[in-house]
């Protein structure tokens, strides 16, 4: 429930064409709904400026469906994100007006496209193949979130040429994502290029020392660039949603 | 040298003011300068929009004083941080314009007060009183980039009824600094009230298995609000500046 | 064997009920009893006021039905915990009484429902709903050993109207228990609102830096409330127990 | 400000010797005062029971001497922990009544002795004799808070019959605190003799393999004994508090 | 080859039995054997008074049965370590006269039960149910290198009269070898009751802060008990052989 | 592509056989080619001597069949390394020259075999059998860029005269890659003995206290003899690369 | 109090020139002495062979002082470890019989030489320079316990020659003590060698990735040789205390 | 002592002018020389091309002093590292003829200035200007081992235009040094852009989550640059040493 929502209910029983009882009985979840398992949060949206998202890892498929069924009658937009194939093709059923992103590994139900709210593109650049489900997590749900977004991916710092060879994409961005596993040195090298903040992602990618993404992490977390702040390891959607609060045109 | 800067040399050679000499000897330096010790990054302003900054810790004053000396020359605003008090005696007797924070450990040496470009107030949150140094840190640099900063101090989330108090503040913010040793709860818990960018801090604050801030950190990355991004522990500075290059009124 | 059970076998030989060499032949295992691959401690009961508890990890069905085959002679409960379906299933079989909760992984033999002992409800707290098995297992436990238990799930700090929802369960705790994953900031929060111990789980709950709940066991070890103490990680059954000890009426 | 206090100060009004002014003036700063480098808590006493604490680690002595300045006026008790004997001898000048416990390196401000409040003696035994500062700032601090507390001292598990000879002691306890270093193993042992709750408390005696207190702390958590809670590394306070809560007779 | 055999055959040819040349083919392998992926060290008996033991894990059933088949030429006894089930039973149809313990995963190829050379018994002490694999793979291979072997399992330390009653067995041993996971505190209050040499093995059993054994590692290694060292987690099969050497009746 | 292709295509268009435009299109890609998931750097056999290797693992069949197709127009050899048994017998459909090493599990596919531009023989060492596949990877690495090769297996620390007896090898080294796993001790032993560089190469053959490699890893940074260089655990292609590298005959 | 003079006590009771009471007098303290902030173990040499020994580090000069006071009374021989200068010449003032080893900080009481109890010499190896304080701690602590003492520095395995010149005595060793900072490898080396025990102290010597010691730690738990068991780091007590119980005559 | 130093005293020999008794004096310390506290390795020379080098941390300017005065009289240049001004000044007195560098902390002792025996500049690049004494005491090692060494400081990659500007030095090197503290990520940019080993220094130039030189290690250790091997933190003379030895004109 954002505030458009919150609006229409409240407009609809200002002109008469919602009962007093029916708008109640719509805002009595305002809050939150307690389903046992879960305590869905529906004054997020009014509070955040985006509803609550499912984190799909770890919760059954009839647990997923239960805080979906609630959140669909009240949010524009529902994200699961880290929810596999298998429970994709459960859900997809149920929600058949959802999309699944693969790569992502997120679904989206949303009522009608996003508007862009954001003031200018969001950049996602990663360092390697192997990198590209993290960095399109970002993606996916920055435009869910109402973002234009570019992607880069492949320019890892040992071949600087490549990463060079965009740098007008880089500096059009109004927010960018850097996501890189092994050394994690991308994001300050970006950061390094341009004059608007960076969301850096250190990514599980490589191995021994790499141990599960730690060494990017830290590495990122030592930039010596000042325009980087970090999020968890392989937390692309963390990024997109940081990027795109920042982006959002609500403070001019 | 900011783009202002660069624009006064062009114009005065235009209007005869500068020879075209005069002008190449001060801009012959625009790239950098190299003293030996260091290559000063003159060209850092244009394309970050802030010169780059001095990290005083690890520095003798004699190198600090010589990269200054540079820099004083081409920029509108230079910045020592993790300078203690002896160095900064030094140096002030060097530079009388500079202003010394001893509580925040910066000298700033400023041409005149910085012009306000943040598109609103960077709000800077401390958990509790030992965090003050590392919040005035962030709070001095971001003043110094020219935005308008409110602070609020020893609001730890042990008692919640302190932080509650400041909502209208928090509500206003446009950027959020969050400062928190021992535990690190505090700017998820800030997080989930507001609507923008909360920029984490962990400090060493605490003892045994706070790790010497590592687990601040740790909590910080883990947090299960997502409007939250994470910098270095005890990285005030940092905190201070992306606060502000994300509050930056040049994007719209 | 517990001292009902000891008083019986003693009066029984008093009131001639019982023979001499027959009360022997029940005392003689009352110390432990050596079965090879495990000495099972049936003194506990008296020693402690509940008997061993079976960790059903790690070791064979044929083990385990060993154990609680001396057990349910002499004790009045029999709790094996951290045991899958596939075990339950085998022993479900040979004790046909005792009850399996699947969420909690735990089987409970008892001769008949646990008496309450303790002084007041124990309420169990969980932050998100990955970390309901964890919060059941202390809830389980707790339940067998004699106490009210209320369960209050899927509040995190991130949205922390949905705890302060909850106030009067929370202010009627005799006991609290409180379960987190990720940055484990919930029961720092959770003890700042009331007057009575908290024992916090951490859970493994998360991914990357979240350590496979290393980082939520630190988080609560550094909380900057004071009636917090912390057990292991996942340790659901040890919080359960842990609370049960400290809420039993026997010391007034 | 405790509910005694409270009391005090409406009965004051209802019986007309403190007019509605003196006492509004009184009860303006109820919640909390904000003095800049700190939010005093002064609704702690009522929330939970007993007021804030002063952590002196980090802070100056000046912060310190304001925050009791605050304090004293409205709380029957007030400690300073982790104080150093340096400062404890300034702050000794400004509050003469104040009493430093060197070895504890606490500074206790009390109006009158603590009124026995607990169900029973708390018994704080350690492993060593390095481990005693430690042991004593738990003592100190369930002495203040209105304990009998009686204390055994380095009776470490290399010597078993050293703990055994003080088996009525330990088993006279309400709640225990076992505080240890090294492997910190003794928590355990003493766990597995006794019926009620041990809060245990790793401290950073050792060296090498030690790690500071960290082994200790992890061989607590690990206990295989399910009568434990663990609190931070040196944590006597923690512990000491911890426990006097366990112990308050306020809930039969 | 151990001395023995080097002497029977030098015997042999002084005795005319066997040639120069049969005697010089036998013993041209006597150092080392060198077959691509492994130099057979046939020199480590002579040297070191038993010889090399295969580490199953991480080789191919190939490669043990090569190795083998060098070895069985030579020595008295071949051991292979941690072998899983399913290699074992493709080598035992290869060498029919070798024995497979599937408790302790070792392979033992004896050409006749192992004389005894220790001094006195070694008595290996476990923990918990779930050590006992560890246990026998030390109990295995102290027996294969000529000890009395006793062992005593499940005597954790929550209930240590299960321990003292074992107090005769304890007192008895030659060398002991004492085998825990979890907090591993078991061979330090052994070693507190006895006055001969502690081989300290910790276990990964447990979980969470256990960290796969190194709890317990750490912990033993801080022991307060000074006739104690360690091995390497779940290294039984050190500690058994270990446990051997310091045993061995060679130097009186 | 390599210095000699490049010459090849510009003396094909001197010599008029190939005309501008043909010159053009093959020159095109020279940089390197955006396909999407991938930026295959033709550019780096230029600026490095020798192509981008494909890391096999992590890439799809599909990504890493994409990648090879646009490199073997170019480039006189392709190595994938990281490639399992499975990927590789799809890759080898595609590309029947190819040859795929097992035990290695390197594909390398190579125009003719590769002329030896190496000093003098680089030698391969290896502490266990369990080593045997990293030091091959070395091996096939170091063969596939253009040096003779030697190999000695099995020859760890704990029988010096197996590595002894090989002398004369070691002598002969220009470079050698010294390649173990459980306390990675053979680097530091070989390096003592040769005056030529040492790249050493931590394995995570090993268990417990190995810490998957990180053990031999921190064995081998903290090496006595200075001779020694480091990769990460079980980088085998990495050592052969650096090997390569150092003994590449361009500058004398 | 060991056997001796046990037995003496008895026996002048026996033999008349010990009253009864005296006698008492003298036993009454037999198993331990509570002085407050010690347990002091009377009844170690008993049980154990060797009295208690004072860690010198964390206590106070008055409470060694305090502790030795009651020791001297009863034991033959009193050690005190890690025992800076300072305090070293306060206790040789109160005790001027006593002797201190700067080198080893040990502070040695004994009532005269001890007899050599065991079976054949304890040979002490250091890889460097640096070492050579734990190995002479090593070596004061197996000379006080009765043993013949050898010692060989600086023999680290980057120049194995200086190693193996000392075979003889290596081979003399009933038991060794081999001590080593940075990579540890020495005692896998050593070990190889020889037929005989081999403890292992790793020590902090070294910087960055030698961890303070825990580099050497680990390694030595990883060794690929099997008749090496580790003690804590820079624990050269412990591992002279550990040959000595080995290498003591009282079982054959 | 280097084979110039044997073949003299040989050939003096040989032509009369040293008696064999002379020489025999002046050989017989050849292999290493035993003084106690060390054995100084003579071999060191003629096995490995280069004295050993004394690593003056950790031990007193007497040992210093006398392992000096036996190299000096065998060695054509005697280095010690890790030096202090304080001892250096000692050390100085002693050898008038050394030279002391401040900034790197090496004392060198040389017959006359080193013969060139590198085949190309070895170049020296630190990423900021705290890290100039690691990158120093590689330089001068490096020089004193008979190489033409440049350096390039404080090119760090957040501003890659200065790194660029240096290009036609990097290209230029024969082997690289390249060193840089916080995330580490300078060496993988500049092997980028070389066909040329490259020797990567971490430093411990950092704070908090640079892990005193942990994360710039593992960043390097994580290269996605394959021409890049890593020495021990703040091993700038490891560094230099490696690169000398792979640059060592000995193998054409």
């Amino acid at each position: 429930m954002n505030h458009n929502h919150l609006n229409e209910i409240l407009e609809a029983v200002a002109g008469g064409t919602l009962s007093v009882d029916q708008a109640a009985e719509r805002l009595r979840h305002l809050a939150f709904e307690d389903i046992g398992y879960a305590h869905v949060d529906h004054h997020r949206s009014l509070r955040k400026g985006f509803p609550e998202v499912i984190f799909g890892q770890g919760k059954t498929v009839k647990q997923i469906r239960g805080i979906m069924e609630r959140m669909v009658l009240q949010e524009e937009v529902v994200l699961v994100t880290r929810l596999d194939a298998e429970k994709a093709e459960v859900l997809g059923a149920a929600f058949p007006e959802a999309q699944y992103d693969a790569e992502a590994r997120i679904l989206v139900h949303a009522r009608h496209p996003p508007a862009i709210v954001g003031r200018g593109p969001i950049v996602v650049v990663s360092a390697g193949t192997s990198d590209i489900p993290v960095a399109q997590e970002a993606a996916v749900t920055a435009r869910a979130m109402g973002n234009q977004v570019e992607t880069i991916f492949d320019v890892g710092v040992a071949g600087l040429h490549r990463l060079l060879a965009h740098g007008p994409i880089l500096a059009s961005a109004s927010v960018l994502v850097v996501v890189a596993g092994m050394e994690g040195a991308l994001p300050t090298v970006v950061a390094g290029l341009v004059a608007r903040p960076v969301i850096a992602v250190p990514t599980s990618v490589g191995y021994g020392a790499g141990l599960g993404g730690l060494t990017a992490l830290l590495g990122m977390l030592n930039s010596c660039a000042s325009n980087v702040a970090v999020v968890n390891i392989d937390n692309g959607f963390g990024a997109g949603y940081m990027a795109s609060i920042i982006n959002r045109r609500d403070r001019e």
